[in-house]
């Protein structure tokens, strides 16, 4: 493969984030397959491009446009067809924008490895370092501090 | 209150699972709210007679008819109107009844403590021991062993 | 058995609290076990009196005796030898006692389930509602907040 | 930098493996910080290599000698000066080696995140795919299959 550079997966990511599916089909495989972390509502497999940006519609929802993914460092083994974006990434709960508790505040690191074939994304999984996975369980499930069921 | 038995409180959860909702409303105040434990997707408040009894639809569904409860002890505090129930409960999940996986296979003990005024339960609260949460929550999850997402 | 009243259940609460091994074995038998919910640091069986009294003292060391167990209500089977006590629980780790993290402040509500023979605890359960597993969890964890080790 | 390639990656890491702590020196900066995941006994930060060493140590005593790491993919970022190595791993308890449970075996995929800085890793992270964090906390738990309480 050729090309698999730094700014090339800047480009699918900010093609996919767009929420444009055409522009997103550039750089994803239409049978392309993601595996978000952890046990909860949204966790597991989404198969197919049109199931993961669903999905990417849902976190937008969800946090009510407070999601932030901030880049700090892209990794590339091109011999193998790999690539691993590492971020930062906050959002807030759209009903309790204000709150500090772990089930309405997302604040985690952690990174995505994507495999590629022919120039687009063909599988991808994401993980999350130190106990991050415990915030985004909790971000991500439908309970509140008190226990309060909570809709998208 | 008077006659907060052993069989008062069996015959509620018999009213309560017969799916028959007039006779449930002979045990259960339409206020009535659960609490079901951990973070999984059914988990917190459930407000109403209606809405707690929809979530005991959704257990049978999920469960396939499977999900059982044997009962251990029941305890009573009259004078402050708690009763405990305490239960063996089992399940598989509907599309994995041979898998032992804690995904598929629910085996817990746990109990509830039901809040009663003028005869009827008013809230109530589930709680379990041991690690059985995990395996409660692992249960309730759309995450199947190998991380496919699954649905009622 | 006869005397399981709840003025029972809180005097054998209270001789174990004492930390007087000899006043607690009135109460609690020698070969009694006691499962911790969890799969924290000091969850499972604590088997025998002396790992149990143990076990006492390490959350009286971990939260630096901040460690609080107010009663709400206590519930009796004298016919199956059963008793429940439901309490509100909080504390604070040590080296922390100003933090609202959940790694650091625990607050819960739960309860045990005591086996009595022959006017001793013999077998003794703990069990918490809503999600205050995974705050219990959380806060034995040797982790804090940025995922630093503490000790105990 | 120069000189971070794939194989000076796992050069660094059979010097890690070997228990040789003036080879792993070699690679290894001695005020090393490794992060891993999860809020198990042995999650956080390991800080200094002689802690990290005695942390690796850890792992296969109670692994039994069978804990094994399955390469499958090295990515670099040398002007970041980052690493990622994705790994399989597995390993059973020692004291139950026979056993399917999670508390017994682990199975999970995952990768390290190292940062280099004159060709010693100076930090590095863990991070797991899927919901293997739930296995890796079951896993180091101290409860057994039954709530029973294991040691190292």
């Amino acid at each position: 493969m050729s090309n698999l550079t730094a700014d090339h997966v800047t480009a699918a990511y900010d093609a996919l984030m767009s929420g444009d599916r055409a522009k997103a089909a550039e750089y994803w495989d239409p049978q392309v397959r993601f595996l978000t972390p952890g046990n909860h509502t949204f966790a597991g497999w989404h198969e197919g491009l049109e199931n993961f940006m669903d999905f990417i519609d849902t976190v937008g929802k969800a946090s009510g446009g407070t999601f932030q993914i901030e880049p700090v460092t892209i990794l590339i083994n091109e011999a193998d067809g790999y690539t691993v974006d590492v971020n930062k990434t906050s959002g807030s709960r759209a009903h309790a924008t204000e709150s500090a508790s772990p089930y309405d505040r997302l604040e985690i690191e952690g990174l995505h490895l994507l495999k590629w074939e022919n120039g687009k994304v063909v599988e991808g999984r994401g993980a999350i370092f130190g106990d991050g996975l415990t915030n985004f369980n909790l971000w991500w499930s439908p309970v509140g501090p008190k226990g309060e069921r909570t809709t998208l």
